[in-house]
């Protein structure tokens, strides 16, 4: 049975998953950058950078869990690329290059249509313009049996658990305090009562903590 | 030389201290109870209800330690008791019955002066209501040589926090999700950079994650 999922998403102590003043030079904020040293120190992905070192324990375990069994991905438009409003003649095609690694289908939120982007090794970015459960569908309908990943950035994954579409959800809690910035938890329910997820996994490694939490059996009877 | 602690703050994964609607039956606000279940569950807080089991690994030692080495405490009103405004004739004493477990001077913030209310086994409550550095000079005074406990609740940390005056943080994570509530870390620093703290060190147990943060040697010089 497809699920929807989140993995390897990093957040701070404070809870913050970007840092604040994003900007194209600046993609995840100031101090930002440090949700991400984790993953960039695993064996996983220094091995395609000519590496053959690493972290090799669980966070690296984690890192390659979170791209088996994908049949499809979701994003935000700012996840896509730095650059905002109308498309030009000759728009932007992503950070990742002729071979993006994805493998699969991508589906970016944007607010302007754009005909489909095929590119190498299986990737097409299709854009869509109508909404958080449209690109849902469309991605159920690619990914088949297989698994739809929620790739970020904070926004769109919010927008996706407060809608109550996410099964699974692996955190990567990063011990640093950034002080502000785009929060994932931003009163997610603002009466209170649980959002429906609970803790099935916790991990704590050298560098960060992993949290992975499904969404409960029935999260309507939770309120009583 | 004293320093100035928080020790076995409990907040969840979404970064509260409390849930929301706290009220006089509820004072931890709705679902807050789960935020203190591992505490009550270890061994150094089930031998005085008379049990001789409970947790005796981290847990336990980080709460154990949590007591160690203070001569004064610092809390808010809300924490001393459910009653708000002016005090009346015969007010509220505390939470703790006759003889509270602090065993050294706790000075309550307030704005509603009140004499000093001396109990038994050495704890005096002093009402202080000439601001948070004003209780934390008399509980300088107080503590001597041995360490000044900041005791809660989150609205009274979140103070000395921001007021750059607080030595060691140590949080508790719990893997719920509150939904909303009182946060303790409410964008710190609006302009971003980080606060000014440091993990120091990182201890998942079966229930929760331990995280001891220490205010940074020269905070200033980070903004760079």
């Amino acid at each position: 049975m497809s699920r929807v999922r989140v993995n390897n998403f990093s957040i701070s102590l404070d809870g913050y998953g970007a840092g604040p003043r994003q900007s194209h030079g600046n993609p995840l904020g100031v101090g930002g950058h440090q949700l991400h040293d984790w993953l960039f120190a695993t064996r996983g992905r220094r091995a395609p950078l000519g590496h053959d070192d690493g972290e090799d324990g669980p966070d690296d375990r984690f890192a390659r869990a979170g791209e088996d069994g994908l049949g499809a991905t979701i994003m935000g438009r700012n996840m896509f690329g730095p650059t905002r409003g109308p498309w030009p003649a000759d728009p932007w095609t992503g950070w990742w290059g002729q071979d993006p690694p994805f493998h699969h289908p991508v589906f970016v939120l944007t607010n302007h249509a754009r005909p489909p982007l095929r590119l190498a090794g299986g990737t097409t970015f299709h854009f869509v313009s109508d909404g958080i459960s449209a690109a849902l569908e469309r991605a159920r309908e690619a990914a088949g049996e297989r698994d739809i990943r929620i790739g970020g950035g904070v926004h769109t994954i919010r927008q996706y658990l407060r809608a109550g579409l996410i099964d699974e959800l692996h955190l990567v809690l990063v011990p640093v305090l950034l002080g502000s910035g785009e929060r994932l938890f931003a009163d997610a329910t603002p009466d209170g009562g649980p959002p429906g997820y609970d803790c099935v996994e916790l991990v704590a490694t050298a560098a960060v903590v992993h949290l992975r939490l499904r969404r409960s059996p029935a999260p309507a009877d939770r309120s009583r």
